[in-house]
């Protein structure tokens, strides 16, 4: 077999945070497969073929895309952000496991990217300054319990946190629950930015605090974060304040 | 005060991998300011100011960008992978936080870029496919104590684990005894990934166990992936396996 499979991370939003690999490798593709807004940021040129589909249909789509390789064509997989962070790389492969034996064989390619908590920290400032983690808080394939769980551990260590997939209209509550959660844990004064659509011509932000924050400012295209106990603001006149977390701790004073 | 300062991540190494928006931001600057091998990746034009410095000198670092941009320069800081995740974007608004009033009226802004462990995940599949922490394994600025607190933490949680800074000639015995911690808490089964120079033309790695593994292989430039209980193996004729994790959870059987 002679066929190419790239999964592709165009990046968050503007073209100009996608990188030139990434291009490149769109540009050599015969079909370009994702998600129908995604596959919307890119330019096809004529003789390539665009085969859209919705959202979640994840495993479908890859194994789309592995039977195209496998009969020779070179397919980009078009996945936003990074497709290795809560995107489509993981779905190809659990297809690949689980498919034909030969699709183990094809030339197969990961194109990394800028993911979502990247830009929206640069909008902010730099909120991950710190070690952080990051959360996704679909239980469409885990349970709310481990959701629960590893919150509770991200803020025992006190590790800034990123959520991606806050909320949707079939989960409209989880956001709600996890700053209820994460209240009896951390401080009220904790350090929340929610940013929209970040990378994008669109961005908006909402800088606030645990305690104040309102989960229904929130939908599918945001990017929370939480901050540790040295995530701080930088008051600016007339300007939104800077977000920042310390490289060093604050726990013994400062 | 008319001067910029823009802290660019010019990203992991191929040149492929910086976005266009931090290549137009390092084309628009008068100085660029930033530890020499990331200098040493960027074109200069003709005018263009090279203020190179150590690795270790940070916050110094910072202040020498922000009175060149307070005197109407237009700066970039120019930053290996994202400049927001264990990079210099922190430094800067430390020093913006802690310097002279005027600077927090600066025009400042930070172009993300494609992380470390991004590079090292495509590099060999789709590792951080479920919920990840990313922990700087140097003590230069936080406890050993506090460390050893987030990976108990994140070992505890079943987060996949990206480390960074996993030792250096000044720090030789951090990853060993990080492997040493993470083997009473998680099965030797775990996979464990080390990727040397992620993203770069010269990129290697290693993919072995836990249990197997030997910290004696890494360096400063290596990103060590220790995988959750979902992560796995694809079995390859000919080529080294790839590794993903499971979007799905595998504690009640698979």
């Amino acid at each position: 077999m002679t066929g190419t499979l790239t999964i592709v991370g165009v990046g968050p939003g503007r073209s100009e945070l996608m990188t030139p690999s990434a291009s490149a490798a769109i540009a050599a593709a015969t079909d370009l497969i994702g998600y129908g807004p995604y596959l919307d940021r890119v330019t096809l040129h004529p003789g390539q073929i665009r085969h859209a589909s919705d959202n979640r249909v994840e495993l479908e789509r890859a194994r789309h895309a592995l039977t195209l390789a496998s009969e020779g064509r070179n397919v980009a997989v078009v996945s936003g952000g990074d497709p290795g962070v809560f995107a489509m790389a993981a779905a190809v492969f659990e297809a690949i496991e689980t498919g034909r034996p030969e699709w183990r064989d094809l030339d197969i390619q990961v194109e990394p990217g800028v993911t979502a908590m990247l830009a929206a920290a640069a909008d902010v400032g730099a909120p991950l300054g710190g070690d952080f983690c990051a959360i996704s808080l679909s239980d469409n394939l885990k349970s709310w319990a481990t959701i629960r769980r590893r919150l509770e551990a991200a803020a025992g260590a006190d590790f800034v946190i990123a959520l991606y997939n806050p909320l949707s209209k079939a989960r409209p509550h989880q956001l709600g629950e996890a700053f209820t959660l994460l209240r009896q844990l951390k401080p009220a004064s904790t350090v929340v930015v929610m940013v929209r659509a970040a990378g994008s011509g669109d961005v908006s932000r909402i800088i606030t605090t645990l305690g104040e924050v309102d989960p229904a400012k929130a939908d599918m295209r945001t990017l929370v974060l939480i901050g540790s106990t040295a995530t701080r603001l930088i008051a600016r006149d007339g300007k939104p304040p800077f977000v920042y977390t310390l490289r060093r701790e604050v726990e013994d004073g400062r």
